[in-house]
């Protein structure tokens, strides 16, 4: 069975997250870097094919060219991986799915939730797979964390807590990744919640499988001049399944110097509770209402199958970031090859992340008064 | 040098806080247990006395009768220690101070901000020490955090995030310790937020040095038919010193099943970023701006000089709770003999937690709208 | 009932150990210090009477004063604690058994081998108590591991692995505390392996509860001038008690700068495996053949009925070296109220413990071939 | 730029390290794999090419073949990865070195100290590049550690404890990955010795920067019928640089019940200590003769230049087993291109692990004493 085909869409020189798809999407060499539009600038794009060590007939200078001379190969690419800037994410996706290719696009899905409802709909319209490298929902034992809850480990789900703090952002933001980031008209109208809380939210939806119907929220401007929000607090209601409505806290900031990429999530229920680092991905701790604890490591016989199925080296050989973000690669290509992949995020989990942005920006102008949030 | 001489009110059999006094009390061997009411049933109150190992005569079967007789004798108690729960912290302080004692009170300092404000006026009339047992203020690690934020290590403090988890009344309270804290009646307006949430405020602003100005409260109650909140979550601001006010989150929650007593405590300035566990006490986590980051332990030459004065051990040799708790008992010792103990809780403290505790309540119940915090 | 009374043989001003035992010793109000000699110079023994805030009458100027002086005395003393150097622990000990009290002492027993047979000779001749501070075996965790080994859940016992790494002799050894510790007079033939080795001995088989049978060690001097050994590797062989014999490492150093107090003990079986670390003391790492993983904490259900019983608070509030410390005086006092107290290491233990130091300062000198280890 | 070509000797179908070079080696795109025999099973060979998605005529039915065939390529191989058992290493490399092409090789060099002599004789004759995978120098922070004791961050070195514990052979070994590695015939004289206990024999020399010369060693075998040693004891001295030899500490074990791979090295000298562990790969804990402890975590400014370069991801976004792999075969690609890699272990390394996996076996079997180790 050959390999499949991926055009990139941005990812040129100085990118961070340009490379980490192109690991990702081949590490498990179901997937192949084969053309892209690496730049805005044809001579940025061109000189991209060196990094990648790739064909330079095709790395394109814009778009358009791609597209149509790609349709004509033989040898075409299966599907464009996105991962330009938030505020590219809609003209892009939307070219790629008229031209017929399915998507893959870096989170958020687009800069507004506007943009993400045109988005959706010419998702459907397109009938082409389309996912969304909501990474964190790729690490082994944050599917264990789902197995676990959605088996009834901890009864109903009564509270979630998740945080996700960094520090990179506490002074000045200064290079390519950060100017960005701090820009409207490049991120949207979130900042910090945009970046990173919308990782947060996505994964306390993806861990306990329950939805997020209100919220509060306090999205602040911590440096002086910044445009957007650099550090937020949000509460979360989730709907009611019979058992009352648990209650969330969803912490995210980028002025907590030191803090590196500390994303976590705890959930509790009535019979017992689990934690899980991003840091410390391999393992997740569980806690059983008789005082019992127990922690699952990635590797061992007690992992579920969903899990196990993702891990690629024996227990107490750590895989991280990029092989969680190569999870999401290999259920895509599952979905190309006609498969399914239940759980790798898609438009909806899309849509849904754009209404949390969109939701705590409004709750936390106007007051911070409870917000429902529907999509 | 003599030891001084305790008298405790409450801490009868089952009591868990009485004997935790007693141990911090005598721990340094600055103070003995000489007398005490123990339970309000005169019985019971005797019995103490084998429990403590203590002269029978001195286990006193009201407090009446206690403070008349340890007035008149020649090595009366030189304090009293009230251990009682919240709604008897008023009446039996303001009797011990118009008996001329000094008073050692668990905290809260009352059930009610009212009675608070009374018994500070109590004290203030009464011209003697008076202080309250905010037990993790006494960590060693916890006044190195205080020196090192004093001495603008962190920089301007811009966010400060306080934990507290707990699990243990995630099913229905049952016990000695359980029942009074879900009863309106003997614990005050307060469940979790007055048990616990109020030693998360008051971390809060020791380490800080800075005061809460305002807060937005959600109260919940989890557990079916309980009538005080059990799980609360409340954002916070704190004065301006001049650099923007910093902002808060506070979180605690008594159904969090397989926490067990897990206060945290962060807090990210300008130049820096501080970590400490109360579950892993002695150390401290230090971040720099510059990438550095550093863990300061008890026991070593990292430590300061208030930190390395409140230690009994070399590095290495754990200390904890009753540690902790021993080092309010020997500044109230100094206190009592003339000295001064600046990191102390007092009347003042524990009237501002009182406020905390009121103002949460009444917000949370308001709506969660911004509500100031005034004492 | 009425508290024991406590005489001290040492722990005049600057000792460590002195008022850890008083702390222990009086943690639970079982017992009280009422007496001392505190130092061979009677000026410091009589300043130390302040330092413990007692009767300076009976901080008296020698041994022989004391044990006569308190013979006659109504409320005499019920015991002695010697924590004097090893060089004194016979003399003080024979003198006070001769004089009818019992005694707690420091370890290790003796200085050498011949003067523990000499002591083990005069307890049994006294038919008092007489019991060894190996305090580790105190925390309640370790009594835990003990408990799950003795109940089979890791199987037969294969390996263990004892290691006890500290720093604070990397340098010259200044200060009281070191100072008699490297010198050969004062300390006996071991120096690390007196002082800290002995510790992980006593563990190695308190835990398992095998008897080392041979061994194999590796004593090195590493600080230039020094005359005891400061870093020691020994290799141990445990009896044979159906299943083969378990093998063993037992490492110890006070080279290792920056290792503060880092006892740790791992046991591996048949069927599991544990982990327990000082530092860390209030969990207990279990892995069971299937691949899970269990943390035993103290103060929840999961532990056992023997390891609560020497726990003061509730799970979460961390206990530490002196609570440790104080469960084995609890032990003690148990034994001098006529009770029983099995795992309070005595005279057997000490004596062990002592032909341990021997054997491997002989079997290093002799070019660490494998030796027997007999008592 | 193109990528390098790697055939592959090895890794067909069950393999757990085949898939490991691969993905290693085309992790930073700098290598593709484009040809293999897979197994001495041309069926199985040719079933390969599915697995890793290849060109199915370039699956080689045996090694003379693939050799031949690719020699004639205009697009041939530029190296060969070797990856099977032990006794297959010496025939392999040397018939890849006569054809022409550089060599990978998993480790160990071979199976026996003498094939290493002839590979390295080999190696010196065919004037190729050669290199093993001694995987856990890949790792940045080993490489920090290096960098640290290589600047006189600790001081003379006094001390090294390198420990390897394991437990999945606690059993009977059962399936492909443990059969051969008990069986005599394909793993050469040493079991855990040779599978694990050279990685931190070549941890310790490659972070400390010193050749052991010289050790004492007790293999034991603990499952009962197993023909090799399962549990490792092994003490060293190391070369003296003129402030004294340092002393070492090395275990291994593969029967320790729930221990996965738990690789750790401990370094200690004069002046500083540093800790490293292998399931925590990340952070490096450095201590200071002063008291100061510091935690330099990778993707921060904290880390040295060498480091940082083979880091992929910003801080806090976990590296692991596949990314330290693939560090080497970036080393190896560097070479290939006519640059130079110092870091990269060669025949050298592999000669010396062979001699230590020799010189561990004679020792222990000749009863323990002190064994040179030269080469």
């Amino acid at each position: 069975m050959r390999r499949l085909r991926m055009a990139m869409i941005g990812g040129g020189p100085g990118s961070f997250i340009g490379p980490v798809h192109r690991i990702a999407a081949e590490l498990d060499r179901e997937i192949e870097l084969v053309a892209g539009v690496f730049s805005s600038d044809p001579g940025r794009s061109r000189a991209a094919a060196d990094i990648y060590r790739m064909d330079p007939a095709r790395a394109y200078p814009d778009l358009t060219t791609m597209l149509s001379a790609e349709r004509q190969r033989a040898d075409a690419a299966d599907f464009v991986a996105i991962v330009t800037p938030n505020h590219d994410h809609l003209p892009s996706a939307r070219a790629a799915l008229a031209a017929g290719f399915a998507v893959m696009s870096d989170k958020p899905m687009t800069a507004t939730l506007e943009e993400a409802h045109a988005l959706n709909a010419a998702v459907a319209a397109a009938g082409l797979p389309y996912a969304l490298t909501y990474t964190y929902s790729g690490y082994p034992l944050v599917r264990e964390a789902r197995a676990r809850v959605a088996a009834g480990t901890l009864g109903a789900v009564r509270k979630v807590v998740v945080e996700y703090p960094q520090g990179w952002l506490a002074g000045p933001a200064t290079g390519k990744q950060a100017e960005w980031r701090v820009d409207p008209a490049r991120a949207g109208a979130g900042g910090c919640i945009g970046d990173i809380g919308v990782h947060a939210f996505h994964l306390a939806e993806f861990v306990t499988g329950l939805k997020v119907t209100e919220l509060l929220a306090d999205l602040g401007t911590v440096v002086p001049g910044r445009l957007l929000d650099d550090d937020c607090s949000v509460l979360l209601r989730f709907e009611d399944v019979g058992f009352g409505a648990a209650r969330g806290v969803l912490l995210a900031s980028q002025i907590e110097v030191g803090e590196l990429n500390g994303l976590s999530i705890r959930v509790y229920g009535e019979q017992g509770g689990l934690v899980w680092r991003q840091e410390t991905p391999n393992e997740l701790t569980l806690h059983h209402l008789d005082g019992r604890t127990e922690i699952v490591r990635a590797g061992t016989a007690a992992l579920g199958p969903d899990a196990a199925r993702r891990t690629r080296t024996p227990g107490g050989h750590p895989e991280g970031y990029l092989e969680a973000f190569a999870n999401l690669y290999r259920d895509f290509a599952e979905v190309l090859r006609g498969g399914s992949a239940p759980l790798l995020p898609g438009a909806a989990d899309g849509l849904r992340s754009m209404a949390f942005i969109d939701t705590a920006v409004r709750a936390s102008a106007s007051g911070t008064g409870w917000t429902a949030l529907t999509v």
